[in-house]
């Protein structure tokens, strides 16, 4: 087990890249393939420990954040992201993990392996931390406009990846829109509403922007632009709300005193907004394996990415994937 | 001055309505007609003291949750969101306030009233607690599919209404997307984005999700699809995360302990996370002063939304709205 990591990408990179890679420790029986430049990740790994499970893979080149991603792919052939997808072609790794631009992630990951059969477009999914446990937002910004079968695929890919890698049974699964009924909401989402209540997916119907966070529901369609919205919405409230808490606290003594006497209850009240659990996003509809991180991922972010990258090998989630938006029936799939 | 509230709407009504037409009291200087069922009402409005400047106008009718919004404000003339907004248009009073079906509020405010010169779309405006000051979201759900003009025009009414109700200077403004670069996002967000530009407004350019909560943008516009799913989405993670935290703390001695001697600095942080300080949501571009509040309004909530609607009343919101909207050029905001 092989999980390539895009050490070039992310605004922390490549020093907090090498370090999730070195976290990752040989105990996991993960082996990790740095991509980038050697010279610069030669010199980082020299100062950790236990990096036995660590390679580098050369290459010259980077997609910057600010680049157009299908453009700057194309043209870049030994850009970072690129080789590492090449590693997967090739039979060299099992999985990427990249923490850099990722529109380049997923153009990359188009092009150099192809869509699985039954998708039209892959999309990125991102995993929340639900009140009740992990919620899965489809998609979270790979297609800014869905037709109705991209929705419907959307959900059936969310329930092979919950149900075979996070271990989810039956997982309920809600498309988000602006009210209960299911006459509310737009063209699209009326229309996929209809393929999914047809599918033998558990669809629980229409939910809302308030059961995003309370895990009720375990898998959430939408289109890739109000997916996006609201993951980085919930992202900066937890942290705004995490550190307006803690400054407030530390202003007195007395919340001082608070801090001190409820360190434990607040440590899991934290661990409840923790959105680095998982480490990345999933790019569901690929032929292959790619975890997307977030561009401000901390180390830690990057050795949870790895783990789920090498779940999704192990549980042959891709498989899985296939049969399923098979059983879920052609006419429905493709409109 | 007075307010009329529809004292039939909302998950709490007639109680919560009533008592908070009751909280009002008289050194506001505001006058409430509760539109309703006189005889609830007035039982209701029996166990309340100084309830003087509280007048009840009879109606037999109530648009329920679930019903269609036009449908039921066309069908049912005596329902009393419809008999509300007729008082206003009769002179009778200057506003109305509603926690029942918003849409139907948005239906009867427009059929009743009509637009206002240079708007294509009314929209409702949200208020949220961002960390540094109020933020305007508009639209929260009255337009689910947005023409880049229609976007152009929330600007102008959102700049209006932050300037000449909430006393903002200079607000800067933002348009909602999935990346700060004006080549990210749908067609409609790109050509939006060309009209505000070219406007007089402060326009600060693409916003993203995480840019909602903190405040250092003081309007941001969108669509009503994404802005509901927003809206409710910061809201149900602000209830959830409270309650979270109240919950870890309560479950042992030592967090019971961390609230005592936090209660301070723990009530500040609650403030910040307040949707309920302007209790309700303007309805900008009908041509007249309309405020749609959250169905599960409490007293407090409803007694904030009216002190709103008086605010919006005397500062005459709808006269500088009406300026800007032509001062920002015909050619702009009609395509």
């Amino acid at each position: 087990m092989i999980v390539a990591v895009d050490a070039m990408g992310g605004d922390n990179a490549p020093e907090a890249v090498v370090q999730g890679a070195a976290e990752i420790g040989r105990e996991q029986g993960i082996g990790v393939t740095l991509v980038g430049d050697e010279r610069i990740i030669g010199s980082l790994l020299s100062s950790h420990r236990g990096t036995n499970h660590i390679a580098v893979h050369h290459c010259s080149d980077v997609v910057r954040m600010g680049e157009s991603p299908l453009k700057a792919v194309r043209r870049k052939k030994d850009a970072s992201i690129r080789v590492a997808f090449d590693l997967i072609k090739r039979g060299d790794v099992d999985a990427v993990v990249s923490a850099g631009n990722s529109g380049a992630t997923l153009a990359a990951g188009i092009l150099t392996l192809g869509r699985i059969e039954g998708v039209d477009r892959p999309a990125i999914a991102g995993i929340l931390p639900g009140q009740k446990g992990p919620v899965i937002l489809i998609d979270v910004g790979a297609n800014v406009d869905c037709r109705p079968n991209y929705l419907f695929q959307f959900g059936v890919m969310g329930n092979a990846f919950a149900t075979s890698c996070l271990g989810m049974v039956n997982p309920k699964i809600g498309l988000l829109s602006i009210g209960e009924e299911g006459s509310k909401g737009n063209e699209q989402v009326r229309l996929a509403r209809k393929l999914l209540e047809k599918s033998p997916l558990n669809f629980v119907g229409n939910v809302e922007g308030r059961d995003i966070f309370t895990g009720e529901v375990e898998i959430i369609v939408c289109d890739g632009f109000v997916g996006n919205v609201a993951l980085k919405l919930s992202e900066g409230m937890a942290r705004a709300m995490m550190h307006t808490l803690k400054t407030e606290l530390m202003e007195s003594f007395y919340g001082r005193a608070a801090l001190v006497f409820g360190r434990q209850p607040l440590k899991r009240y934290w661990r409840k907004m923790d959105y680095e659990a998982y480490g990345g996003a999933p790019l569901l509809g690929i032929n292959g394996v790619g975890i997307v991180c977030h561009g401000g991922s901390s180390a830690r972010a990057i050795k949870n990415a790895i783990k789920l990258a090498a779940r999704y090998v192990r549980n042959k989630v891709l498989d899985k994937m296939l049969v399923q938006l098979k059983r879920s029936g052609g006419e429905a799939v493709h409109e």
